[in-house]
């Protein structure tokens, strides 16, 4: 066996004399990053307890923070106890304490460094570099501990399996330059099989009361607005943090979502986060504000038990990235890199798609998804639509549908997404209902084949739209049927929904249960070479670097919500920090008509200008992008528009320029000639180009931006789509101008944002 | 609109003027049973709640009882509020009373008569008799009282809509010969779309402390033996009442289990029991002892609520069968009379079925079900079976499924049940395990082409078998591929199991969304052409009528729980009166070797003769009959096993001679000569045929039946099998006589059953 450490010994003699003193931490091990910068080191307590910290430079990150779990225990007990009043299940659900007790087996070690490709992305090629310690543990109970000890004496230097009994664990964390993932692993063993999860208690214990830009923790959705404060003024701006949803469970006044950035007082960026969250609930941080020590929080179940565990299994990755600057925080790959690789043996079918789409409409009230109005409710077994009176306002009709595929054709985009073309419509989220629609029966005003005839000859998909109302069973249920009928007439991306209550009785949208869901969703789907684009479900952790056909998520508070209220304007230059760290975000950019009560009686009014959000399609990365406007609106500027066209969604190559969480972001970026197509490929034509853009909060600010990332000795003509100087979110949004300029990458470029305002430039190379 | 009755009118006086005195019940109409002899009565409460009561000539059945839901009210409420502490949301939950305020529309009537064929059952045609009363109820709210007086005023007489505002329910009573059936109908109205149901509150007051042969009430299992008392009695046996079981969640010592057999003490058996249970919990029943009052407890879903609705929606029918003698009990058929007629287009391949099976020897412990001892848990994804070390004593293997298939082709069975052929049965129940079986994958000792192709050429089919395990949502994922697989290679019935918790996180065998899942597996089925014997699944309510795929349900303690410990005999002579009320058993018959010691080392003893095993093949009705011990134990006894190859599994007339609940049962039954196959049609030779059988409990008991069932002018050859005069289910199981006579229909038969005993005759027509 592996020798055991003289500081296992040390710990269990401490733990088994001094029970009534103060717990002491003893250091075990410390690592470095590969640069030197940061460093992690790893203790145990006197109580067997394993303990972590971080440091940047000479800067406390973390200080020695707690590690483990609180299991339950005594899985099979069932001692049924009946009174005269009640019937009992007493000590069913035990506390196995999973974090107590531990002594170290060994330590291995590790470097790693390698590069690889993903299928798309903000650059190329990503650098995997990172050391490597993982600390293998044994629990013991306290009874036995001297025969333990006496076991690992007799085996000192035994190269023969280990004699020591007890409950293994692992630790394994992997240190990067720009930050620290661990895990827990739980190898294959007798003594530990299947358990659950009463809660993990890893702790994130924080040097200082930093500043945190966060949204509250809730097990059902992250559509909120972020609020900027001190840590310990997170309770008391909690409730005013909360907007109303659909669906929503917060569970804390103490209690945020991750990505949580945060930023120190002497100049840190520090981001608490998770990788490849598989087979495990969604975890959640719960600030204690006296110690400023955050635990994580996992999604619990509908029952409450935080997860079903089955040895070998691993948790996700707890991911703590921490830079001294905002940009390389954004430039950050950590959490993709603690991703399996990619999963998928071919992956020729997956591309980065730009595209428009019946929805915006609806979304701003002007049409609907349903077909009729006068059926109390709709039993899709029984219904005939053909007997129904249309309401006269359904949106995914034939005719305007046709207008979507002319003009986005007309454009050079890739496709088109129809929503509401589906049969139950009339009834659908928060009806607590399980057939709520089938995926495969189109209104009698969609027809499906020849919408699809249309679309395919003029170079353009529709995007298929699966909104599963949260009735998750019956979505599986009819999975393989509605993704067959995407194959039967082209489809090859769709964008999925889970809108309001989950309706398997008590669950949420970020348990383990839901989570498996939404991975069977993505595997399945690539069964059938079909993107998925999945709203409302659970944020994701990188693992689009495994199932690149996951090639979106909602999960945050998107455009539409500029039509439900209206959205401030610092919420797109936090995104990136938070939202975006785990994956593209399908953030539905490209709105142009701002005065949408003007258009179509809705009262918000959407906070942003049009160079805005033309600065979103580099600022916002993701392979799926949207114009998310109506073609009425984009013609009516047609010249800013051309943006839209020429720019690319997936990238050779990112440099993110200014940046600061809350306040602004400018990132320039080169397009992947490979994957160009439509009208960006021929604004490209075969050369050179890059794109610049940027945005801003409430503030106007302006900046220089050095052209150095263009190639040198080329010369290119910028086209420069900025805020007039009267723009303003508010009052005068679609106040622009449009300049074109020959620049090179000697020169620089002063961009002016108005509140709320951005700006995007196309660099041509001549 | 239909006119107002006077009464309606009456008691809203009543509930709007004088609310502080005692409520008071009026009644407002009476119908009575086709043959005269029960009365059903509605009444109005001063307060507006629904009652009714039911009388068998001059006996009160049920007294007075109230009808109505409480509801879970304001369902779009969601007023989060967060303090210092906690994060609630407030008054989410608000209780709609919805068996209070109603007015009475209309009462419709009809009568009805008609005939059916089932495709299988215990007579070749059912005769559906009733009077039927249909209560149309208006819930207004007190301060709309006078408004709908007025306008019900002003619209009396007038044939237009009515201008009664309001939730409706409509309550439907249908009174049978033998019993009352009633149930609530929600029409469609835009006033009560989608709601859902905190509790039913159907009540059932019994007119005294009769008593009840009763199960312990579960969410989880019916597994459980009979324990006979007095209704305020109940509590007090609870305790002792409940046996360990896999999955078990007792919910109060007054809660028990439907079909609830009751007996007056003057000579009333009354069944309380529940019909077409679709798409709702199952129901139990919540004794309040000092009023010997009955309420409906509704098995909850995973967070507690009762279930979910929509409109219009009907809840399962609540039944009330009542007679003066026990075989009329038996004999009744209105829960299946209360069922929908068969759904199926095609039914020609549902046929009755005997079988033998690969089970019993796994049952007692001679062989396993898993392949390999050697590993701590199982991972369908990456096991390889072929690496790992046989158990040795795995029973599924070729050269045992052929022993079996031989066994069974020589006897002139129709099919062999194999469990354990699929890979996963390391670790399977109360694992919590999500993956847990593929339904597809043999384990490499079990050949499934070969076997079936070998099967196939001796006449005999294997019976499939899908273990769930309780992992729905896994069994949902695979089951068209299973469904499919069996297409494939021929088979046609599927013997499908819940053991254990279901993995559907707080979920229960009883929920909605579990009898939801039931009812999808036998729809998905009957489109592949396959019969389900779903065991562990809940109880039957005569749903074979309408799915009559659905060939058998467990659901209750069946024959292996006498390798578990053992069952008291007179388990089998209550079984009839109670589980079978609403469809066959699949109860597993047939045990020849009681001593399962000196077989396999089992503890257990089989509580029986082998004389009692052959009366169950008549007193346990069912379509799919098996003989459950092993072909060695039967070639010991081939003299009696002959029984079991002559007796039939689908019957033309059924006689019930004499029975008594827990007692004895004797009964004679007609084979339906189109549906015989094998050793049964072999025996009959298309000549006329009757079996006899009965079964006693503890007591031995002797009765004198005469043969008048028996075709006037036939002579038939009578082969009667019965305990020896020394037999007993403890200490000499296996004594029995075997004796030929010729007999007519003028002639009666001695027949003795010893302790624990029973006997079986043949009938054939010379």
């Amino acid at each position: 066996m592996k020798r055991l450490f003289a500081f296992a010994a040390a710990a269990l003699m401490l733990a088994s004399c001094a029970q009534k003193t103060a717990v002491t931490s003893e250091l075990v091990k410390s690592m470095s990053s590969p640069d030197g910068q940061l460093t992690m080191s790893f203790y145990m307590t006197s109580e067997g307890t394993p303990q972590y910290s971080l440091k940047f430079a000479d800067k406390d990150v973390i200080l020695p923070s707690s590690l483990g779990y609180e299991l339950r225990g005594n899985l099979k007990a069932q001692n049924l106890v009946v009174n005269s009043d009640v019937v009992d299940k007493l000590d069913n659900d035990p506390s196995l304490p999973f974090n107590v007790g531990f002594i170290v087996e060994s330590i291995d070690t590790c470097s790693f460094d390698e590069v690889w490709t993903p299928v798309w992305g903000e650059e190329d090629q990503i650098r995997n570099h990172y050391n490597e310690m993982v600390v293998n543990l044994i629990q013991v109970d306290g009874a036995s501990v001297n025969t333990v000890m006496a076991q690992a004496d007799a085996n000192n230097g035994n190269d023969s399996e280990s004699a020591l009994e007890g409950k293994r664990m692992s630790i394994r964390f992997r240190l990067f330059d720009d930050g620290l993932g661990f895990r827990y692993e739980f190898p294959s063993q007798k003594s530990l099989t299947y358990f659950v999860i009463k809660e993990e208690l890893s702790e994130f214990k924080m040097a200082g009361d930093h500043t945190a830009y966060w949204i509250p923790g809730d097990y059902d959705t992250e559509e909120y607005q972020y609020t900027q404060c001190r840590l310990t003024e997170i309770a008391q701006n909690f409730s005013k943090a909360l907007n109303r949803n659909d669906s929503q469970t917060p569970f804390s006044p103490n209690g945020v979502q991750t990505s949580l950035q945060l930023k120190t007082d002497d100049g840190l960026y520090i981001n608490l986060h998770e990788a490849a969250c598989v087979n495990y609930g969604t975890m959640h941080l719960l600030l204690d504000p006296k110690t400023l020590t955050f635990v994580s929080h996992v999604t619990p179940e509908a029952n409450g038990w935080k997860g079903y565990m089955q040895s070998p299994r691993t948790s996700p990755w707890r991911t703590i990235q921490v830079t001294d600057d905002a940009r390389k925080q954004l430039a950050s790959r950590l959490v993709l890199n603690l991703n399996e690789p990619c999963a998928l043996d071919d992956v020729s079918w997956i591309h980065p798609t730009k595209y428009m789409g019946v929805w915006w409409e609806m979304i701003a009230g002007k049409s609907s998804w349903n077909y009729t109005d006068e059926l109390p409710t709709i039993d899709l077994e029984t219904v005939d639509y053909t007997q129904t009176t249309p309401n006269g306002r359904h949106g995914a009709t034939n005719e305007n549908v046709r207008k979507y595929i002319d003009f986005a054709a007309a454009n050079g985009f890739d496709a088109v997404l129809v929503e509401g073309w589906n049969i139950g419509w009339e009834d659908w989220a928060n009806c607590n209902k399980d057939y709520v629609f089938d995926f495969l029966t189109p209104y009698p005003d969609f027809d499906i084949e020849a919408l699809n005839a249309y679309a395919h000859s003029k170079g353009i998909k529709i995007v298929m739209h699966h909104e599963s109302s949260s009735s998750v069973r019956n979505y599986e249920r009819h999975m393989e049927a509605a993704y067959t009928l995407m194959n039967k007439y082209g489809y090859d991306a769709v964008k999925s929904g889970y809108v309001g209550d989950i309706t398997t009785p008590g669950d949420h949208h970020y348990s383990q249960f839901m989570n498996n869901h939404y991975l069977y969703a993505i595997t399945e789907a690539a069964r059938h070479h079909i993107m998925v684009n999945a709203h409302e479900a659970s944020r994701p952790t990188g693992l689009c670097r495994t199932y690149p056909n996951l090639i979106g998520n909602e999960s945050a508070r998107g455009t539409e919500y500029q039509a439900f209220g209206g959205t401030r304007p610092n919420h797109v230059t936090i995104l990136p920090f938070t939202r975006l760290n785990g994956g593209p975000m399908d953030f539905t950019p490209g709105i142009f008509e701002q005065n949408l009560e003007a258009w179509c009686g809705n009262k918000s009014h959407v906070n942003c200008t049009i160079a805005n959000q033309l600065g979103l399609y580099l600022t916002m990365y993701s392979p799926l992008q949207m114009a998310a406007d109506t073609p009425e609106h984009y013609a009516e500027h047609m010249d800013a528009f051309q943006f839209i066209k020429d720019v690319a969604a997936d990238w050779s190559e990112t440099r993110y320029i200014e940046a600061e969480p809350n306040d602004y972001l400018i990132v320039a970026r080169r397009p992947k000639q490979a994957t160009l197509t439509g009208s960006a490929a021929a604004f490209s034509k075969g050369h050179d180009t890059w794109f610049l853009g940027g945005v801003t909060d409430e503030q106007a600010r302006s900046f220089t931006v050095a052209l150095d990332f263009l190639t040198p000795g080329k010369t290119y003509e910028a086209t420069i789509y900025a805020d007039a100087t009267d723009a303003n979110y508010e009052t005068n949004t679609q106040a622009y101008t449009i300049e074109k300029r020959m620049v090179t990458s000697a020169d620089s470029l002063d961009v002016f944002m108005a509140p709320g305002g951005g700006f995007a430039v196309s660099f041509l190379a001549k």
